[in-house]
């Protein structure tokens, strides 16, 4: 889309040169062709060090964009992302790509759907009623039981094992919101790579990133009605037990242990090989590995242990 | 169902005047044609005002019932519910309805399956191993993705998003239990209706109603692994974070935000505008608007936040 | 397999009389043609009682193992008994096996998948995008709503109720992990048993046991969103409430109650007609019928609420 229709869009000012825009993207990780946002305060500091062709911003934040970037001025930048993000979703399907590539050796249901554009390596075995979306790709020996969703543009290493029901690249939970308490959606067009040797549990939700990728790491295991946010990266050999939870863009260390029913807040990074007990609910970055910890609010587990010690007297007083 | 079937399967005396019953419905709901009853004392005051043609009451109740309504007395009007629930309950399909109806535009992937009696909108996208049920209606340019369920006779409403793997009408958790232990299945005979602007996460649960309707307003936002119970309503543009939950019969007014987690008890009122914080537990009514909360008990936000530090320091001494 | 190949694959010393192999199993289980494992000193004890044919340990165990049983080895059993776990398991499906057997009166959408194998009893409802597994069996009169999976060897009962997007008898969450933090699957070769007269929500997951089997006895009511780990036993008529989850092993006995976000750990035993509250997090096993426990850690009711004035005592303070 060019610059000048996207300037319609948003309903704000723009004579200078029209160029095509390819993509939205992070302040960070946008190119010349490229459009990000400033909807915060705490991001006004990367505007400078940003390679964004066009940054939409607030007129107090316009004075810091540089000449060589074009600022497009509205109200609410996170809204505006959020109206433009429609415009550049992808299609869900799109029957102009080639048809699905399928391995040597792979099985695949007669009833399970495999979209244009899909690539299914060898060995593979997709069973009945699995959705692979447009553009996917799946590794090698993978089995994928049935009814898993996989959607579009997402991929899946060698030798994993996804569980029945479970939702690989479903939308992330972004919307803006106005001052009348009204969403729109923020359409998530990013994707989730799921690395070489993963096992997945039934009924768990893996999110697409907003922007770029939602990450799951080599050697992962993840349980059943595990939830994982956009924009997340899992590290190494961690361990999601069942009915955990992790919001979005939050970073996982390698060997982190997340017990039943914890959870992690969005916007954190969690040192490699942490521990957190059942229930835990970790609303801070832990940045010192290998400790082990427990509770809500977090605390360090010989800690927790302790204070259940204080309660049991504090009842008995 | 006539009257006299109806005292046959209970086993209860009727020597009244026969009549046909059309419908089991609450005591504020019934009409003169519908079957209610008293399961709870506290529901004896509402005897008096209920419209019902019929109410099954135990001995101890059937003096409240006025004259114009027939009581048909039993041991335990709850197990009596259950019994009879069952024989109001319609057919899961019912092939004699008119073939499903398919609004232009739409693309109905040809591995979803629509029911007869079912109707969807214009430029809807129904994905493969989508399921419509019996007499259920889908709106305008609604997206359902993959393994989606919408149980018979439900309503999606426009520009809606249901995800991968969510489950829309199943039945509410609803049974009577004797004094043996044994349970008996309450037939849910109500629907759910999700109304427009609607986007719904992946592997969600929201059950329709043991009479009447399981309501979702208008622009709301439900995320990953949420539950939502039978006869609850969520007011417009509320937030439900992935992995909340609320039980039956609870209302919530419109822009409350239920965090990550967190949990709403059954048979509550929510005022408009409240937060609840990731892990919060809400066990009574909330009356005044646009506070803040969290916890298990729940406390205003800023007292959660002074018990923390009050626990830190029990922890130090 | 015979003991030889599998002194191979173990790559461990074996030079005594080769045999048939036919399966893996527990110590306590285990017969004279199976093999099983010691890879906690605290099971050495069993070691005396048990029959199977073959016990894989690691040195120091060595000295434990009758003259009748022969001994393999390794320097991590549980490693190796995962690397062995992949000889046992069946493969997925298997089309020499028999066309599947659908009693009279049952109704099977073209759409539901019904593997090899498989035996669906009489007047049963098995809906769109359903996928009944490898030998599983299906007794009378059952419904199984859509994208329900029931992986294969499984067994459902009669009069029971599978709400939508379930999954019965994916793995359990079972690996090995070595020094360097790397995981290796154990394949669960055992199936999941659900009684006559069970309902089970949408969107729960049952696991398969790793060995025998995960039984969900009569009567039992699971809700949505719920886990039930590998190998547990849930009592008759237990009530599951919605995303309450059970780890492993454990046991319930009849009419236990767990409330909607509860938990329990694995390898625990709960008394008959135990109450947990909502929210319950259960680490230590319950001995005594009929109490009522709330809160985490857990504690009788009546003590919780106790805290809960302390508590709300502290905050003025």
């Amino acid at each position: 889309m060019d610059l000048k229709k996207i300037a319609e869009i948003l309903k704000c000012d723009f004579g200078g040169e029209n160029f095509e825009i390819t993509k939205m993207n992070t302040l960070r990780d946008a190119t010349k062709s490229e459009i990000s946002f400033v909807a915060n305060s705490k991001y006004v500091k990367d505007i400078q060090s940003s390679n964004a062709g066009v940054i939409i911003v607030d007129k107090s934040t316009k004075e810091f964009v540089p000449e060589c970037c074009v600022a497009l001025v509205v109200e609410s930048p996170y809204w505006a992302m959020a109206t433009l993000s429609k415009y550049f979703a992808p299609s869900i399907e799109d029957n102009t790509l080639p048809a699905p590539m399928i391995g040597e050796g792979s099985t695949i249901s007669p009833k399970a759907e495999i979209a244009n554009g899909a690539v299914v390596g060898k060995n593979c075995t997709i069973m009945a009623h699995v959705y692979i979306g447009a553009n996917s790709q799946i590794g090698d020996n993978t089995v994928i039981y049935p009814s898993v969703a996989v959607y579009r543009d997402c991929k899946i290493g060698s030798n994993c094992i996804i569980h029945a029901n479970s939702t690989i690249g479903s939308d992330g939970f972004g919307f803006a919101t106005n001052k009348l308490g009204e969403h729109r959606k923020i359409y998530q067009n990013g994707n989730v790579v799921v690395e070489d040797d993963v096992e997945i549990g039934s009924s768990t939700a893996i999110d697409r990133a907003v922007f770029g990728t939602t990450l799951i790491k080599r050697g992962v295991r993840i349980d059943n009605l595990v939830q994982v946010g956009h924009n997340c990266v899992v590290g190494e050999y961690s361990v999601l037990v069942a009915q955990s939870g992790i919001a979005g863009s939050t970073t996982l260390g390698r060997n982190i242990v997340l017990g039943g029913q914890s959870a992690i807040a969005g916007h954190l990074s969690i040192a490699p090989f942490t521990t957190m007990a059942a229930r835990s609910g970790v609303t801070k970055s832990i940045n010192e590995s290998g400790l082990t910890f427990a509770g809500f609010p977090l605390m360090e587990h010989r800690l927790w242990l302790k204070l259940q010690g204080k309660i049991a007297r504090l009842i008995k007083q």
